[in-house]
């Protein structure tokens, strides 16, 4: 039944509708913005009816979202035949696999950027904005649920709204977001956080109750977050970074408060930040995109303060405990828009640690984090470059190898750059740890060989740098053999190709 | 004859020293933080006689700068085996041979990272710093001349100073910089720029007496920039782009104020800002590192209002010319540090257009701007990516062809990235200029290879995206000859190869 309580603008409660009908608001050719962020906060039920209606209708989009969506709502769409574009990031398999067809075009985006290309006129208006919420206030304003993303511009640029109350969210949650719309590039505003927990917002998305066109109901809670297993590699790097951090304390370059952390998704960062909650570590922050269940272990611990993102994603046990004891954790979280959690002024001026994962570094520190082969994309490039580029200390983690070692992660050259090794400070594999800063790119090679790579790829690495060096160069290369272990990959289904696979037989 | 009148702290007059007695404190091992920027302000004595030691005498320091050094003095320190590490930008043409060769560690770095990077401890603590000055005041603060570049942290660092006072720069100088520290990135300052005209720093680099060790006189200009002649490439590219602009003001997205310019160095930038003097405009502003002829062109016309850089680097003509009449400039021109010129967050607020030189771009966007056949480093990424990844428009201009057609700037791949697809918007070649907002890899292949290749490769190109998109992927790459463009020019001196070659005897 829905709980019409939940709606303080009483004339609105004429707008409610079944998912359906609101989704056949939405015509072929139209773009919609709609809610959600790493599967949280995201329509549940108008864009799940959208792609059923477009199974037997032809209607076809362009989806904006915060990023990914849950549900296998991405797939659906994409099955069906209805997105016309997709961005600013996805991840859903089914979804990426036409998308690698070439049966979709995609716009992976900076996370941070998405937000500036629509309020500069860089991407078609909007048309209808979809926003999951908890409740509707008596002027109109949305009080969102799990994610912030780019819910706020979508809000403020569609022509109309819709918005989905969840009653699967407490109407508690009201007060963790932190809505700011920065204005017009021209006169920007400066976006004046200096600390982690500063609010500069509201704590709801302001939009006239004239735009809201329909309010459906659901009661469904976002997808779960991937618990990971315990994974040897990933403590083994977790273990390299926590030393690291201890060897930056002793010199005095941090302190046990470390800087504020941002994190990517990932059984690597979790290892890691449930490394600090073991460690000799205090008032810890975190400035990051999602809030993980390491985040809020990292809270019960008692060693951090703050986090500060764009959503929170969790297990299923995590999102029971932290909402069954939302008054404990609702001052120690805030949720913002992603152009704002991102922002390289507030990441630069914070002096933010960012770990994320690569799925390819090479030796010189140049890092692919989206590409496999160069050509066919996992998810996108996702906030990794806001990071990366803005942060005090940019830490990129991988395993070594992949695939039993069929697969180095540490190649000569990476196939596809979303770093470069201008900002890539640190390489951590579970082999060791190679501190870039400070170096060349020949220096970065020695580093990155003696202390990163897999000693199956040893000798196929050092030799490929050895001979490339002898050719000159500031950053060596072989050109015609650079990226000869990804075709001994297409070609023998292992990087280490005929000969090393026959050495070693 | 030294003119003392230029040091108002007259106890320092004692401190006057010829410059091999200044160039002797320099010991081997030292951390040496000069002055200079785009052949700027730069050291013209102490440094070319800290060459002419190290000629007869083994000393070997690490050498950070602003930006590029005039006079030859980088090749001689070079020469002479004076350098131990080179950071964070060269353009010396003897300097680039050893690095080339392996012979010198260089650091090319974003050139808004390196006072960061030495505050953070990142970089070996500085020694002593060189600053080219006008004149000292009598609290000991220093005056700088036509750049500023990095003089501040450095003289903020270093354990002492040696002050070259170069009387060749008028004393009326004084006034037109603004130099501003931003604090320890725990607590970092809020870089309150919202006009590019605006101050918020001293127009002194504050420096206490007693750290200045020597005071050496000089009276030598700066190193001229290189005057570029005619040339119709460039011609065509400007037209191209000024096309783009009024298309822009069409549909509302720009005024005929534009937005703050930042233009990098050479001929077709200096094209394109020619043209915007002929062309429809008002009130135009810069804000760029480099301040060049065509700058005060700019100005002369009375097209722009306000132009705020890091360095002042003119030919001999316009030397003159600007500081023969140097109080009709002076409230139209700043000169900042350069973490300032060049910080994400000004660069943000204020929408900045980037207008930079690309020397191969791939199909998919992607640009190189420092290596040759992804080794050979030409200068360094210089400001490039602090202004791609954070301008409003991120413009790259490069001709299609170079080396007589022989070479094609366009390619499958980059043999080097400096900035990713998601930091380029814009592309301008004289065949025309590729709008990439809004469009996906495959999309933006098509409008590269339709508006911006020579028609010479555009079979060749065209026949590789079509094949790798057959192969499947987001970005298609087909690796095994993702270089053959670059091997055909190492194996034949033609990109196009022998077989291209043959059909075209």
């Amino acid at each position: 039944m829905p709980d019409t309580s939940r709606i303080k603008h009483t004339k609105l409660t004429s707008r409610i509708m079944p998912a359906r009908e609101a989704a056949a608001l939405i015509r072929d050719g139209m773009v919609i913005g709609a809610s959600g962020f790493t599967r949280s906060g995201d329509s549940k039920a108008v864009l799940p009816a959208l792609a059923q209606i477009a199974e037997s209708e032809r209607i076809r989009i362009t989806l904006m979202t915060g990023a990914s969506l849950g549900q296998g709502t991405d797939g659906a769409l994409a099955t069906a035949g209805a997105i016309a574009m997709r961005l600013p990031f996805q991840s859903d398999p089914v979804m990426r696999t036409i998308i690698n067809q070439g049966g979709l075009p995609y716009i992976d985006e900076n996370l941070s950027e998405t937000a500036a290309h629509i309020r500069n006129g860089f991407l078609p208006p909007i048309d209808i904005a979809i926003i999951e919420a908890a409740s509707i206030d008596a002027d109109g304003s949305i009080v969102p649920t799990t994610s912030v993303g780019n819910s706020a511009i979508f809000v403020q640029q569609a022509k109309s709204v819709i918005v989905e109350i969840n009653q699967a969210v407490p109407v508690e949650i009201r007060g963790i977001h932190d809505v700011f719309l920065p204005e017009d590039p021209t006169g920007r505003a400066i976006l004046p956080i200096t600390e982690v927990w500063q609010r500069i917002g509201q704590d709801v998305i302001a939009c006239d109750p004239e735009k809201i066109a329909a309010i459906v109901f659901t009661n469904q809670k976002d997808s779960p977050a991937e618990t990971t297993s315990d994974n040897a590699a990933a403590d083994a790097i977790a273990s390299h970074l926590l030393h690291f951090f201890e060897q930056e304390i002793a010199v005095g370059r941090l302190t046990r408060s470390l800087r504020p952390i941002q994190a990517g998704i990932g059984k690597i960062a979790d290892a890691v930040l449930s490394g600090l909650a073991q460690g000799d570590f205090e008032h810890l922050t975190m400035y990051s995109e999602v809030l993980q269940d390491s985040t809020f272990r990292l809270i019960d611990s008692g060693k951090m303060d703050f986090a500060s993102g764009s959503s929170v994603t969790l297990s299923d046990d995590c999102y029971q405990r932290v909402f069954a004891d939302f008054e404990h954790y609702r001052h120690k979280i805030l949720l913002r828009p992603q152009d704002i959690t991102n922002a390289a002024e507030v990441i630069q001026r914070l002096g933010i640690i960012a770990i994320n994962t690569a799925l390819e570094c090479d030796i010189y520190g140049n890092v692919n984090s989206s590409h496999i082969s160069g050509s066919h994309i996992v998810n996108g490039i996702g906030g990794s470059a806001d990071f990366a580029q803005n942060s005090y200390l940019s830490i990129f983690v991988t395993e070594s190898v992949a695939k039993a070692g069929r697969i180095s992660r540490i190649v000569p050259m990476v196939t596809h750059v979303d770093h470069s090794e201008h900002d890539v400070d640190v390489i951590v594999t579970e082999q060791g740890l190679a501190d870039l800063r400070g170096m060349s790119p020949r220096q970065k090679a020695q580093a990155i060989l003696r202390h990163c790579v897999h000693p199956d790829y040893h000798d196929v690495l050092s030799d490929y740098f050895e001979r490339a060096c002898r050719r000159g160069g500031h950053t060596p290369h072989a050109l015609e053999e650079a990226f000869r272990l990804h075709t001994n990959l297409a070609e023998t289904g292992s990087m280490k190709g005929r000969v090393l696979m026959d050495a070693a037989e």
